[in-house]
Order: C-alpha cells, then sequence, then structure tokens
C-alpha cells in the first residue's frame, strides 16, 4: 500500500471508530433497556470525547488523524495539508462514519427493536437541533467548529510528551460538548453526521422513522464555514 | 506586531475562549431545551476546568496566559511580572470576558428566548451567592482565589512534562468548583464575572433582569485580595 | 522467583485488584445503604477505568499486564506473545478475579446482608445481559473486544510519555464500557467474569441466588473471539 | 529553616489543602443551599481525588508529601522513611487537618447555618459508617488502605514524566472513592478523620450534634494497619 493509500485508510478506520464509539454512547444513554439509559449528557460528552482520543491512537500511526472533513478543509486551507487528498479524505471520512454506525446498530441490535421512539433512534446515528431554527443551528454548528479548528492549530504552536496529543485533542471535543452542545447536539464534524444518517436511511432498523434530510445541510455546512473561518483568522496572527 | 502588544492580544483571546467555554456550559446545563439541560454540577465544573485548559492553550503560545486579574496582580507582586503591563493586561482580560459573553448568547440565541427564568439567564452571564452576604461571600472569593493563585505559584516550582501545564491547571479549577464553589459559584477571576455582566447589560436578550451590579463588587474584591495574601503569603516560604 | 513466575504472579496479582477495585465500584453503586448507592453508569464506567489503570500500576514492573485471556490471546497470535505462557497466563487471571471478588464481599460484607435483590448481589460478581439473546450478547461481547485488542496493539505502534500508558489504557476502558457497555456490561474479558462468577459459586453469600452458568459462556467466547480477530486482522495491516 | 523543618511544614500546609479540598467537597454535595447540593457521589470522588493531586503540587516541592500517617508509617516500615521524623509529621498532619477543617467552615459559613442535619454537618468533618459494624468497619478501611499503601510503593517501581505523578495518585484516590468507599466513606488517612474530628469538637458550629468519637479509632486503626501490611507483603516481592 502506498503512502497516500494508507493514509487514507487511516481516516476510515478512525472515522469508524470514531463513530463506532461516539454513536455507541448516545445508543448507551438512549435506548431503552440499555444498561447506561439515563446517564445523562455527561456520559455522553464523556464518551465522546473518548471516543476521540481512541480513534487518534488507533489511526494516528498511518497517517495525520484529521477524521472530520472540516479538520481536512481547514488544514488545506493554511497550506498544512495538500489540496490533492482533502476529496479522497472526505470520502474516507464519511465511509468510515457509515461503518462505525452499522456497528453500532449490531451492537446494539435487541435494543433498537426494544425502542419505538423514533427520535431517539435517529439520534443515535445523526444530530438534531434542540430548537429548529435553520440559521441558528448553523451559526452554532460554525461557532463550535471554529473553536475546534483553531484549537487544533493553536495545539500545533505547543508541543506534547510522547502520545499526549491524543488526549488533549479528546479533552478539547469534551470541552465543545459540554459548553457548546447543547442547541444542536455538536455535529461539529460533516462526516460524524452525514455517515451515520446514510447508515439510518439504509439500514433495516426496527421503530426507525424518517432520517431528516431537511436538517441533514446544517452539519455539514456549519462545521465547514467554521473551520474554512478559523484557518483564515488563524493566519492573520502574526506567529 | 510587538511583543508587548501580542501578549495583551495573548490574554484578550484566552479569556475570550475562557468565557466562552465556561459560560457556555452554564448555558448548556441552565437554560430551557437545551439538550444539556439538568446536568448538573459534575457537568458545569468539568466544563469550566477544560474552558481553562483550552483557553491557556489557545492563548499561551502567545503569552503567559494569566486570564485573570487576581493572577496579573499576584504575579505582579512576587515579582514574576511587570508591573507596566498588569493595567493592559486587565483591560485586555475584561474586552476578552465581554466578547466571550456575547458569542455565548449567539450561540445559545433561541434557547434564551425559550427561557423565562430571569437568575438563569444572569447566572449564564455572570456568578452570584447561593446565600447573598456580602461578608461571607467575599471570603469565600477570596479564599477559592488564594488557593488558586498560591496553587499556580507552586506549579512553578514543579517540572512538567511538554504540553501538560494547562491540563494541571484545569484541574485545579476542576477542584476548586468542586470544592469551594458551592456558596458563591466560584468566580475567583474578576474578568470572568465583570465582562460577562457588562455583556448582560448590554446585550438585548430576551427575558433578561437586572444586572445585579449590587453584587458585581463581590467577585471584584475578594479574588484580588485572595490573590494578594497568597502572593505576600508565597513570599514567606523559605526557598 | 525466576522470570517466568514473577510474570504469572504478576498476572494474579494484577487481575486480583482488577477485579477488587472494577466489581467494588458495582458494589458501591447497586448494595444497598452504602453511600454511592445509586451513583449510575458514570460512576461505574470511571471506577471500571481507573481499576485497570492502578491493576495495570501495581502488577506491570513485574510482567507486560495483560490482566485479561483475550488478551493473551489475542497477542499470541501477533507473535508479541509466548504461547507456552498462554494457559498458566489465564489461570493466574481467573484465579486473581477469584480473589479479588472474595476481597470485594468481604469489604462489603454488611450491605450484601442489607441487599435481597439477587441480580445485584450476582451484578457485583459477574455480568449479565440487559437483554438476554446468546446470539446477539455474544457478537457485542466480541466487538467490544475487538476494539480493546485492537487499539491495545496500535498504542504498541505509539510512543509514551513515561507512566503515561496505564492512563491511556483506562480511558480506552472507559470508552468501552461508556459505548459498548449498556447490552451486556463489557465484560471484555474472561477471567473477569468467570473468576467472580465461581466466587458467587462458593461464597456463602447472604441473599444469593444462582451463579447463572446458562450464560457464563458468553463472556468466554465472545472475548476470545473478538481478541482472536483483532490479531488476525491487525496482521493485515502494512506496516 | 532547616531541611526537616520544612519537610514537617511541608506536610502542614499540604494536609491543611487535602482537607481544605477534600471536606470542601463533601460540603459543597451536602450543605442546604449549596450550588452543589445533591450532586452525588462522582462529584466527592472526583473531588477528593482532585484535592490529593492539588495538596500533593502545593507541598511537594518542600517535602515527601506523605499527607497521611498511614503512609508514613508504611514507608517507615519499608525503610524508604526515617522513623525519626514519624511522629513529627504525624503530627503535623493532624493539625494541616484541623485548619483545613476550620477553612471550610468559614468558606461555607452560611450553609452550615441553613443546615439543620447534625449527621451531615459531621460528614462534611468527618467520616462515618453507612452501616455502624465496627468491625466490618475497621476491615474495609484496613483494605482500602492497604491498596493505597501498596500502590504507592508500586508507583514508585514506575517512572513518571515530569509532574505527572501527582495526578496518578489523585487517580489512586478516585479509584479507591470510587470502589471502596461506599461502607465507610474511605478515610483511609487517620489524619484527614481525626483532624477534621477534633475541629467539630471545638468549633462553634451552627446546630451541630457530637463528635461520634465512639466511631473515631476506626478510620485511625483500620488504616495504620492496613497499611503496615501493605509495607510488610511489599517487603516480600522479591525486585
Amino acid at each position: 500500500m502506498d503512502a497516500n493509500n494508507l493514509q487514507i485508510f487511516s481516516e476510515f478506520l478512525g472515522t469508524l471508530i470514531l463513530v463506532l464509539l461516539g454513536d455507541g454512547v448516545v445508543a448507551a444513554v438512549s435506548l431503552n433497556k440499555s444498561k447506561a439509559q439515563g446517564a445523562g449528557w455527561v456520559a455522553i460528552t464523556l464518551g465522546w470525547g473518548a471516543a476521540v482520543t481512541m480513534a487518534i491512537y488507533v489511526s494516528g500511526f498511518m497517517g495525520p488523524a484529521h477524521l472530520n472533513p472540516a479538520v481536512t478543509l481547514g488544514l488545506a486551507i493554511t497550506g498544512d495539508f495538500s489540496w490533492g487528498l482533502v476529496v479522497p479524505f472526505m470520502i474516507a471520512q464519511v465511509l468510515g462514519g457509515i461503518v462505525g454506525a452499522i456497528l453500532v446498530w449490531i451492537t446494539y441490535l435487541p435494543h433498537f427493536a426494544a425502542t419505538e421512539d423514533e427520535a431517539a433512534i435517529l439520534g443515535t446515528f445523526a444530530t438534531g437541533p434542540a430548537i429548529r431554527d435553520y440559521k441558528s443551528n448553523v451559526v452554532t454548528e460554525a461557532i463550535g467548529t471554529f473553536v475546534l479548528v483553531f484549537a487544533l492549530l493553536a495545539f500545533g504552536q505547543n508541543t506534547f510528551a510522547d502520545g499526549f496529543n491524543p488526549v488533549v485533542v479528546g479533552l478539547l471535543i469534551l470541552a465543545l460538548g459540554l459548553s457548546l452542545g447543547g442547541p444542536t447536539g455538536y455535529a461539529i464534524n460533516p462526516a460524524r453526521d452525514l455517515g451515520p444518517r446514510i447508515a439510518h436511511q439504509i439500514l433495516p432498523i426496527a421503530n426507525k422513522g424518517g432520517s431528516d434530510w431537511s436538517y441533514s445541510w446544517v452539519p455539514i455546512v456549519g462545521p465547514l464555514v467554521g473551520g474554512a473561518l478559523a484557518a483564515g483568522l488563524w493566519m492573520m496572527i502574526p506567529l
């Protein structure tokens, strides 16, 4: 496997683990009869933070571990990543998101059958707004992703002890979830939302409803705009 | 940009991120229809701890990342910081607090409209006492900030692995919130309280009440006194 | 003591600590009148994560600290561990699990007497399914252990700052518990389940019911299959 | 100040911070009208873990930071600490515990006045059993302290990245609290219990009841026995 293909495989595998563990914690907390049912927002945000940390460890020795199209776009804008790999990375990330979501479905199969709440089922795949207001929702996603990409760029100015970087990125995801996740469930990553939404559409899930495609552009556009703005502002800092 | 201006900008940016993420978690937990509503004190203290960690990473490569007038004052007293930069730092910190709070308001815009509890709305900006007793409240804030500044000075006597210091400071904020935050909501930072209180005053927030200016001196005086006492006591330790 | 015997003793001691602290947190949260009763899933998953971290610190200076037959099997398959020590390691791990569970019983003795729920008592020893469906339960355990062993192998491709590795493994256990633990309580370790189940069988526990041996093969077969699959897939990655 | 006196002062100061932050989180969660009231066992165990971490940072640059008579005794038995300093260290630790508890009382002054539950008030100072059974309670305290001291001795066989050791000790305290704290509230430290109990006796606390001296020997004897046993067993490991 040549170096580029290994990197693209790394994005697929890392995003798969990211969504398996990330959507997994939403399933754990939301689905009926799960031992974690009702464990709440602290469980969800800790779970997503740890999911990102583990996804980076599992894929980062083979590639840069963006695992997020908004990060890939931002790093291409700042010149830290090759434009030629942007589209292959994004495709690999979405495919990883699809397969990760399928594995969540398999892991929790009897619990999907035991759950009748269509919104809870969709929520274990894709994000949705607490208050549907597309303009505000897209701004919230853009702000969250702005902080994500800006902080990742700032991490590049710090030096970290061996193996410590993925833990700090996980803490960042924890911070973003706790602080900015209330209105839209912090997709802050188009692949994390679109991939599982596609899986929700195609899988024969018991009791599922619609996949809410009318909202699906928000967690794509918001993060891409936020990530691009962060990259642009970053370049204005005199370093 | 000369070195001093970069440091002042760093204080502005760091305090902005600190308040965006810190007040953000209060908004997440307090405002109606937020997915994190009711997540409780563990969520709030984890969120503030992670907020401080991230604020230091994002600003610390451009300056000392005090992000708190009580810290700036304490370090000036011990001789670790130039008196000439004290006032510009404090102004930048308060301005950062104002802009951070404005961004929280934008992030949670529909949720402010859905919330009618004036105290909850003010609480997402500034701190307030659980039991209003100015003398006791100012002592509580002074004790909390004493531990904060004394511990930060002690951290200077330890050596840390690369990139680890901001995580330890975040753990300190977590400890202070969990242990000493019950009576006053642990401002322990005049800029974190005054900046957002000014934002609350000037923003056209739906359903807002008064900005409780009669309490506003407590989270300014308490932290400055506590920080100064910590610096004074620190200098008495024979090192 | 020769080097092999020290390693075997290390597995016994490490698994003992793992189960004492791991089953301990389940006892703390589940048994009547415990100060931690009702502390919930976040407490349980934090407790298991910290238990694994501590078990590795306490045993890892004497051996490789697998503390899990599925890990031992996986590392033998990849060639990272000697087949000749596989059976002695597994026996030591199960024995450690038995003694660890006995110590939990001693620690919480009056609380077992105060608890009448047979399922809660068995749950402080061994895992059980939220929805009994052997085929699905074994798949869930296999997926969880697949991620565990695959991630541990990936950690081997990272370098870690001194003493940091056990914390990262603990974060992995936290992630697995939060995200994939809802259906079966994440044994993901045959010794962690079989050892305590034997203890439950032989101890004169007040109010105990049956040891649910009909389920006992699931947390043995699922983890061993998942660990073996992870090892097999790992060897296909071109490194 | 000579080196021994600085070390003794370090024990006083460290235990003061330990109890201020540790008993502080119990006050935060237990006392009426506290913003953290009802935050539960996760808050308490996180708070105690972070308290120990911070106490070590604040005192560890001046001394060995035992902060616990059971640790001092254990290290004297293994030969890692001078017997001549054992009694001065223990006295300094208890004095630190007294002053730390007084500071908790000052910090939460109006909340003590607002709380009528005598057990809750005593619980913010000293530990008490969930089920009063002296023989079992002392065994539980001995087991917890055994793991504490044995793990601390094992940490000495590991090497840690700069500044990382106090965080690992904090994780150990978190693990012990979550897993073994349910029956007795995990004193696992005679100074942490006796010092605050003396403070409870002498302070003019509103609504206070008795200081439960009949139980007070348990969190002294149990930890000292457990720590001594851990030291003895440690010396039998062939290193």
